[in-house]
């Protein structure tokens, strides 16, 4: 390790739902420059093959690292399962990589050992079976359920949230049987801390929600921690760069953000 | 035009909703071989600028040409709003190209000139306003009310169709006070013929409800007749291209294409 404290944090996501991760690391460690890419021009990663995965995530952790970053966060549940050994081969030498999976598989595997948890996310993260092999190997008498439900993140970007709309089609998925009897459920999609508090309505205070944006944060801390790699100050402001830039994109930043930010096109497929 | 009627018709769409269109000519056309092309590696374009679009369907348009197709027919609303005349600049000494929006708008503009017209299609369709410009131009007392839908595509590709959440999101959008008073709707997307049905029953037949599949298809038909480019025999199969490659892909063919294909990858994007 020898890139200094004072370096910025990098942070990636296929888009922009990722930037709800981002919060919580801001929030938390408000004395940290963060360097966040959003790659919109592959949006979304759920229907994206492996291999693609791994050769966009390669390129956009080099672009991170050419920015100087002292640790990488794949703030997205696709790459996180499709290309974290991919980019640990690659890059763990010279920086910490986090992904947004295995900090919450820790908080899970760490509660009621017997408890039934639920997961739902994109096709590409429920498809991986990921959560449900980590959590096994972690604490093998829990009973995991797994769910794909590919339209929530459509739906909260569009601003379909704490609506008729949003109801209906949390209502659908939730009701599933493979759902039945969870005593808690995994968010495992950058987007769903948005509709935390539908889907927690929904349960009537009897299942718990765990989201992953405050979790990562946490284990963000401690890993910058125990490397001695906590900055002091903020010195520079934070930077969010995507690959295609729209206005539909800088508008939604507000929604998993909670404020405006300013987004640079950065167009790191073209050469 | 020196490409002979015997070679192939060449389509291509952000990912598989054009497959509508194939249909469409497949049906019309039985003795045309189709070469496809969807950029699922790319989808959706309806969030892409302008000029990332214009590259990859240039790039497209060269892999169709490279296949000898004698026509190209641009078979997305995105596309052929924002990279229409850049293709033609560059291809139409060539081959013929054909996009899914002028023969609708000749369809329409041919009919009551005083009536009130309908549009929805993705963000990037409707954002152009390029039906609205384009059914003015042609006839100019009509009254257009345009609106973006942008989670009918997904939620057709998740498969919701026909059922409670396709119902609520599809009145929720026709609801839209924009939409009040009209006498026809255009279906501004590939993927909704899916619901067209849907559609015309939220309207209990009050309005008429266009869809672009069988209107291009006709267009085709006309524009290779009038070049004297009619095969009279198919003699190779049709192929599918995809630029990246997932199950879920090749599942949904069914959906648009109403019979089950075998996709093929190219990723065109990796050299």
């Amino acid at each position: 390790m020898v890139i200094p404290a004072n370096q910025p944090i990098g942070i990636f996501d296929s888009g922009i739902g990722g930037l709800t991760v981002a919060k919580a690391i801001a929030d938390q460690l408000p004395q940290e420059q963060l360097i966040y890419f959003g790659d919109t021009a592959h949006l979304p990663y759920g229907d994206k093959s492996t291999q693609a995965i791994c050769q966009y995530s390669t390129r956009i952790s080099n672009f991170l690292l050419d920015k100087g970053c002292k640790a990488i966060i794949i703030a997205c549940n696709t790459a996180s399962s499709f290309a974290y050994h991919h980019l640990q081969e690659q890059f763990a030498s010279k920086v910490p990589i986090i992904n947004v999976i295995d900090p919450v598989i820790d908080h899970v595997a760490g509660g009621p050992a017997e408890q039934c948890v639920g997961v739902i996310g994109t096709k590409g993260t429920i498809g991986s079976d990921i959560y449900a092999r980590k959590l096994r190997e972690k604490s093998p008498s829990l009973d995991i359920r797994s769910l794909a439900t590919a339209l929530l993140a459509p739906m909260i970007e569009e601003g379909f949230v704490d609506d008729e709309i949003s109801d209906t089609v949390i209502r659908k998925y939730l009701s599933d049987a493979r759902l039945t009897g969870i005593q808690s459920l995994i968010l495992a999609c950058t987007h769903y801390p948005i509709i935390k508090s539908q889907i927690e309505k929904y349960y009537q205070g009897k299942v718990t929600v765990f989201e992953a944006a405050s979790i990562v944060a946490s284990a963000v801390h401690r890993q910058l921690q125990s490397l001695d790699l906590l900055n002091e100050a903020l010195s520079e402001m934070h930077r969010f760069y995507v690959s295609d830039y729209t206005e539909f994109f800088e508008k939604t930043t507000k929604v998993f953000f909670r404020q405006s930010i300013h987004l640079e096109h950065y167009p790191i497929w073209d050469n």
